[in-house]
């Protein structure tokens, strides 16, 4: 039986200090429901909040959203794999429709990022590396992708115009995606020239913290025909850990959870890299990125900085590549980053991306990193 | 596929500034495979770790859990629901079972509740009550509960008495179980003249926050008797959700995820309240057991006060309930709570739990209530 997304939703992701925790989230949820044909909001059974807690004020946010939404007395729960939260939710949902416990699940990815400052959020998200050996000693989030970026660098040659070269297409498609925090266009010289964060990354290399939510409404084979004409069908659904420490890992130039997430939805799905056609990758910082084209096989390992040299992940390129603007022009609230992504292939498989489109594309994937790669969950998707 | 418990683990609850959050978990995972005949770590598919992430400095715990326990690369994520976290984990490893997307699944309940002051959990946990509304203007967990209390003995003439004969019941078996926090029985000249908390809850009245992990290990009819003579099935899971703010509620006398848990659970299975020979219930609180009782069809609205007078709730008596102590005797690390219940109930139906054994207990039920209520998950299960 397979199950499949016939509604989505998608809240504009930036600074929402207009909204709490739950308005944020009923914007998208509300679009969801009105996305599809004639589901009314009681035939939802369940709701799976894609969230990570700490950055709230409020607390438990599957209690407040669930009232708020009007899902009382629905089965409700929160999910976290730190920034891929929105993807543990999806798998969460994808598990209780194949399992016959409910029919008809709403996923809500929300996270509400600004109620902090840019020094506490830091602190916190510091803390998703491990504290005791990593974290105590100062290690940030920018601090280990530029352990990445310089490793990379030195071992493939990889240039910093490359890793910026990332962030001049993504805030490009950002420029097209009316949902992004930012949109408009960055030069590489206005990257190059940024602040330094954490050599080589620079303040242009780094996503951005935001407020958004997003939503989809998932169900199963038979019942999808009753909401949409063009469901999108969730066919490979890959999920893999890797070490908390970096120290442990075999190197610093891949993301082994993603390496084995991506080859258990190749393998389900009867795939190969060639075959996806458009893809949403976790760029939290540019060098992830193109870290990304090599885990996932879309270039071979020390290759990714070439691969965006030649444009081969813009559109026209061999694997169209965040062509909403990935996280680094939307803006990364962690818990709804993984919605985010599935709806932009859900609109791209249903032809309905506008001026962003892949023409023709029928086969999508997301990539969704949650820490420094302790987890990865990859999709592929189709119509 | 009927889908069981193969394997349980259970570490000492309480004071555990003996180990770190990731020592803590592992204890039970080894308990729980040496539990089992022949399973193998490397036999596990993947890892659901239930848990209230911020009351730890190390955060997203599956990452750090993982890694320590040896499950890289093998899927993991955690799951929240406040105080019901354990179960919303075995809800998930139940579903991921069911789906047929893993085979066997090791799920972690764990909290380390006491790397932050009592005062400081005080004030984390207000902010799983509403915090627009309510917790803002200072309402607490014990105030919470407080106001429960009040209700039910202004409407039902519910006494003080009664309602702390339930710590005298939970301390009494809390001293026959090894694993518990406080080991030793309490009177109930002690309860009742213990320092206020909130009127008219006393010290004895509230559960302790303690450090502690639990795990089981769960699988399918057709792997189960591979590793076990004792499989115990999961025949009935109900989850329901409540509004977060108590203002909303329709009534402060009961918790109506539980009532609505309950009802599921016992159409899953097709049995009675009268039919449950033993139940493992959410005694954050002294009356928080009292509403259980009645919640759960034990006995009417209004009468739990007498059932637990008449010792109803006691081995002997028509409901036995919290024959390992509760909450109030074991501690409560919140993330662990619902598997540990879960533990107990193995325990009785495979007729292993000694000194407190229930004789000839077939069918078992956990009641794992989330926040003041926001998320109920009914369990029953039968040997």
């Amino acid at each position: 039986m397979k199950i499949g997304i016939v509604g989505i939703g998608h809240g504009k992701f930036g600074n929402r200090s207009d909204a709490t925790v739950q308005e944020l989230a009923f914007e998208p949820f509300k679009q969801a429901i009105e996305d599809t044909e004639n589901l009314r909001r009681k035939d939802i059974n369940a709701l799976i909040v894609g969230s990570v807690p700490e950055y709230h004020m409020q607390r438990s946010l599957p209690g407040v959203v669930a009232e708020y939404v009007g899902m009382n007395p629905k089965s409700t729960w929160l999910t976290e794999a730190a920034c891929a939260s929105g993807s543990a939710a999806i798998r969460t949902a994808y598990m209780a429709i194949k399992s016959g416990m409910h029919d008809i699940v709403a996923v809500i990815g929300v996270q509400k990022m600004r109620e902090l400052s840019t020094q506490e959020i830091l602190a916190l998200m510091g803390r998703v590396g491990d504290v005791q050996w990593e974290s105590i000693f100062g290690t940030t989030f920018p601090g280990y992708y530029a352990l990445y970026a310089n490793r990379h660098m030195y071992q493939f040659g990889t240039t910093k115009e490359q890793i910026a070269q990332v962030a001049v297409k993504n805030h490009y498609y950002g420029s097209l995606n009316p949902n992004a925090y930012f949109q408009k266009e960055v030069t590489m010289e206005k990257i190059l020239g940024s602040d330094d964060v954490a050599y080589p990354l620079k303040v242009f290399d780094c996503c951005a913290n935001a407020d958004g939510a997003a939503c989809i409404l998932m169900t199963n084979e038979k019942l999808a025909k009753k909401f949409t004409d063009t469901p999108i069908w969730f066919e490979g659904l890959g999920s893999a850990s890797a070490q908390m420490s970096v120290l442990r890992r075999p190197n610093l130039v891949e993301i082994p959870s993603a390496v084995e997430a991506a080859k258990q939805a190749y393998a389900q799905v009867g795939v190969k890299p060639s075959d996806i056609q458009v893809a949403e990758v976790h760029d939290c910082f540019t060098i992830a990125e193109i870290m990304a084209y090599e885990d996932l096989g879309f270039c071979s390992k020390g290759k990714g900085g070439k691969f965006i040299e030649e444009k081969q992940s813009y559109i026209g390129g061999k694997s169209p590549v965040n062509v909403d603007g990935g996280l680094k022009a939307k803006g990364h609230p962690v818990g709804a980053t993984g919605v985010s992504m599935t709806i932009e292939i859900v609109k791209q498989l249903r032809g309905d991306a506008g001026k962003r489109q892949v023409t023709g594309a029928e086969i999508g994937l997301t990539h969704n990193v949650g820490g420094i790669g302790q987890y990865t969950f990859v999709h592929i998707l189709r119509r």
